[in-house]
């Protein structure tokens, strides 16, 4: 290990993405034989106890209490950007003016117009830059992508995906504060449609291309809550469900939906998508297996195929166990952080980047407006 | 047997749904004990030789080649209506005003307009009316509309359907002419929005209400096609595939979509309700079974119930086998004419009647609107 | 249909399998296009007024209250077994005799010695025979045959069966008479292994062939109930639960069991072989399903297969509806008579003939043998 | 994490159980919140080259090349086992003399008469020790037995499981040697009895109770393989697959099944338990679900639920994620050795300890004996 580069990490955040980002940090190198390993070096949260205790759980050597001071310390090279939404945009900026590498959990931004300036300062800092949709790194997800790409499925007709839970039902459950920002438009930007659609629209941006025109609809089923910042029942500013329908660049229709209200369902995002030749389906309740039908098959035999993506020659599964024992939701974030170093090394960029990322920024604010005025829109770039 | 009164059937049309509703006709008295035992009199069709065979294999006592005459004889009670959808509303009309019961097999018609003139028709005749909208009888989706009228899902949010195929992709199936009328628009009016999606708007309709906006879009994948009629390469007119998102009366969100292009599934209708307190799904590739989730359950031991429902205490089973022992597709048709018959001698309506099936036309009617026009559309009955 | 010969059936029982047998009789000619149409002639009962409303029910001509009369009638061409398991031996013996074609329930009988003789008076007499071990029939379990028959599996490494139910779980359960014959080991010869295991075994034999030697266990799990008969509290003379280890001649070792106390189950019969090249299950509860694992597959994409056999070039399934459309238990029972009667109009026997299911008696019996002796026992034919 | 104790770890051996063992101690401390910290001293391996690289790789501060090493340093507190079956004994009994605390892997040893010196060292020199059984500690099968000790399932009737692999079906697959000390019964005391019927007969003790007495077969199907350490063709010694029949103390009765032959199946543990008011099964190809079934539910809305077990109030999993994000596999080893410290802190032993896990070696034992002498075999502890 003594021969490998340090990657000194500053960690600003110590939500649940703090928790799946640290984890993933201390345990890629012992899994993934890489020309660096990442260095624990700073936590940064706004409570000075919870800070510390965050980074003696983690290992982590040091702790701050501004981000400032992260961004500006000489002893980091890497910034991760764990906070709310609303903070990401000034973080990002400011660590990329400084010259660090950055990795911002999703979204990127509130909107598309609060990423821009991401986008353009990281690109000008030439720093590398990543943003973690994880969901890409999920080894059957991953394997999805090469059968589009191997021309498995070709021509495809349909992409349909869904992100439901059903967590906000009861009225009785507060806006705002600490754990419950997701609930508040002003540090989300959006409820569900940026929490839980733009991983479905990353996923479907890298596997079908491009979306052209949305038509949607939000709706926000408990108007009002009380909010843990002002202590008052306030208006509720998300939306808690919101489905879209569009149309993609290679011709095939969309279909998209999000809700925190489907009973039943913990954190179920599903997607399928049915090409001329075959298909593909997943869903992140079994998110070891791969669901695949092909009309090559003989045809008394054709079926779905369940695959469980736990062999070797199964994308990142042969740094794990042994066929048929399943890794889990934390596995995505090793896998995007060992990608992020494979590609430092080799000097390439790692997908999603901040620019790559923009595009469903760009889809999610359509998707916002097609809600708002009742009209198609456009997805402007 | 001997006590029981005939109802004589005259069958216009022996195609498929031919075949699915004089095969009910035949099982009904053994399997259910009712006033009524249907008679097969008379069945219809264009071609002598077709329908002589037709009589024979399915035991009707005689056969026609002009359904004016299935609509004169004195010796018919009941005209049930098979033939493509371009003729429905005519045979309907006629056999209302000749006095007959009237038994139509779904769409109603083409449009909205074109089935209107129908429900006045029967009406007015006072006659016995139904349209075979056959899933509302598959055991599990009946025992759905318990759950939802017991109140077991408290309040509806969400409603998602679709009916998925995969029977046309390729681009050397010819449109038109004699089993392939569903894919002319002359013929069926439209494609899978009245083929298909008619199916899952009928059931939604009933399990959940009235649809009030929709937003929607259609394509038609393989632009052109031989037609069988002409022998030439035609542009195809239908819809191979439609998706809308709609709000119901009730509040919640829905969102239905169809299609023929969805490689890997040969007619799977699926629906899922979210309700505040519970969740149903039912797909028609395991029609026995219905999926339950139910809030009320211990915290620990939630999870979604797979029900086999091939029980007596659940809908329509108690006249079938044993427990464990599944019934198929078929039954649903033969529970409707049980149903027919249990309400004729009730003197009460068998639902659907062509009335309740008008808003299914509606919402068809809209949907195809919205496609069009690209704009959200309010359901006009 | 007029040019169909009509074959008489004289039914004996109306049980379940009475029920089971006079609809497939009913249905077969209308979906097969077979030489020889069954005409039900009569039916025969111990009670009077069951026998005449089952008579009327189901459509047949006459009804007797006394079998030998059935095997008498000259108007008579097929005698239909379907009595409890203690009186299959005489009535199938004075059928034969009689010159009776003769299709008995299965098990043959209560065991291989009171099976003997009944082999020996069809094949003296040389009539057609046959025992509806229906499973063989569900076009998935055909499907499976198939495949074993094309080499796809390979050398047979391991068969496992069970059969499992939850009704007799309940100490309230009476035993005996009418309904509840088959907790009398007196009228049934045993319990769960000739009314369960006994479908397992016969599937087994057709599909792996010869069964060598087995070592077995059963239980009694309610050890006294009600005889329905006798009115008194009787030691319970069935086995409730049996399982069993065995080797096959073809060199793979097989497990089987069944139970009625498998709380859950309501009539679960599965099955999987797994062979060098390739592996199938399949079980009762969606018995329109095979699944299927080839190592052929490429080894990325290997999975266990969904096949929905609802085609029109998977076995039968071209007489029935439209791919994804599935049919239920009934039909295994009509596939029989079909089969049956193209045999019949052949000059082909009918499988599994008498002769081949005394096998599965001769199974049951050292299985039985093995259970009481607790020593491995072989299966002497 | 300055106040925590420090548990020193020497690890002996470094293969697949070597891994996992180390993962679980890295990560343990993260997720719970214990009195104390393993610490990685040294791992030890024959192969300095390998062993250096492992230390490295995982973090240990040292390795050493000869097990003795380990055991006489006085800076470690506890050995952790991981070496191939045949010198669990020797080392084991050593570090007890040593007063170190004893963790190994399962099985304990070959025989039970190999284990039995184990339990007495363990004992007199009044060390901590503990077997690794991991699958105790997967949440849903934890929640089993929970459920069990509720006394929601009521008396057991039966009790079924299997672990099923195929990756030994090619003839051209050597046996011996590094990685492959599995395939000889010198090294492994015998094949998939000890190595995965051991698991299965941990989790039904643990379960369900003792286990009176037993009836087996096993097989080896390729009888000839190239033995890797000798370079030459050489007689199969172990067992590729393996069944049995037993009763278990509380009347219930049981099957078990293994095999390294079953096409398809990667390593399908599962298990199935059935009482009188309800039923659980699970297995480990999607380990993060529980299937329960209760007849507590009303009669209609019975079925199977599948219970997605990631919430914070079921077992383990608040110390992970969110509800509906599944762990893996390896969880069940962190699981571990967070019991083990918190036990430890408590002073209490972890189950299993090495006397509990004796009674799996003498199930193996009288198994293996059943097998050979074809007879029912009491267990005999």
């Amino acid at each position: 290990m003594a021969q490998k580069k340090p990657l000194n990490i500053g960690l600003v955040g110590y939500g649940f993405m703090g928790r799946t980002h640290s984890n993933a940090y201390k345990q890629v190198s012992q899994f993934f034989d890489l020309e660096y390993r990442p260095v624990l070096k700073a936590v940064c949260g706004r409570s000075e106890e919870n800070a510390r205790k965050f980074a003696e759980n983690w290992g982590y050597e040091s702790f701050e209490t501004d981000w400032r001071k992260i961004v500006e310390r000489k002893d980091i090279d890497a910034v991760d950007i764990c906070t709310p939404n609303d903070s990401h945009a000034e973080i990002a900026i400011a660590a990329a003016k400084a010259g660090k590498m950055v990795l911002c959990e999703k979204p990127l931004a509130r909107t598309l117009k609060e990423s821009l300036p991401m986008v353009e300062a990281v690109e000008k800092a030439g720093v590398p830059n990543t943003v973690w949709y994880n969901y890409r790194r999920v080894p059957a997800v991953t394997m999805a992508k090469q059968l589009i790409e191997e021309g498995r499925l070709g021509k495809i007709f349909h992409y349909r995906a869904n992100f439901l839970q059903d967590w906000t039902i009861s009225a009785d459950l507060p806006q705002g504060g600490a754990g419950l920002w997701r609930l508040d438009a002003a540090a989300a930007g959006s409820g569900v449609t940026g929490d839980l659609l733009a991983h479905c629209i990353d996923t479907a941006l890298w596997l079908n291309g491009s979306i052209d025109t949305v038509t949607a609809m939000t709706e926000t089923f408990v108007k009002e809550r009380k909010h843990n910042l002002t202590g008052k029942v306030e208006k509720v500013s998300i939306d808690d469900a919101c489905a879209f329908l569009c149309r993609f660049q290679n011709g095939s229709l969309g279909l998209f939906e999000s809700t925190r209200y489907a009973r039943g369902h913990k954190a179920l995002y599903t997607l399928e998508i049915n090409g001329e030749k075959a298909s593909i389906r997943w869903d992140l309740h079994d998110l070891h297996r791969l669901q695949y039908f092909t009309h090559d098959d003989e045809g008394k035999l054709r079926g779905w195929r369940s695959i469980h993506v736990t062999d070797g020659d199964q994308p990142y599964m042969k740094h794990w166990w042994v066929p048929g024992l399943q890794i889990g939701y934390e596995h995505s974030f090793i896998h995007q952080v060992a990608d992020f170093l494979e590609n430092l090394a080799a000097g390439k960029p790692c997908s999603p980047t901040f620019r790559e990322a923009l595009e469903t920024q760009a889809v999610c604010d359509a998707v916002l407006d097609s809600a708002e005025t009742k009209q198609w829109q456009s997805v402007v770039l």
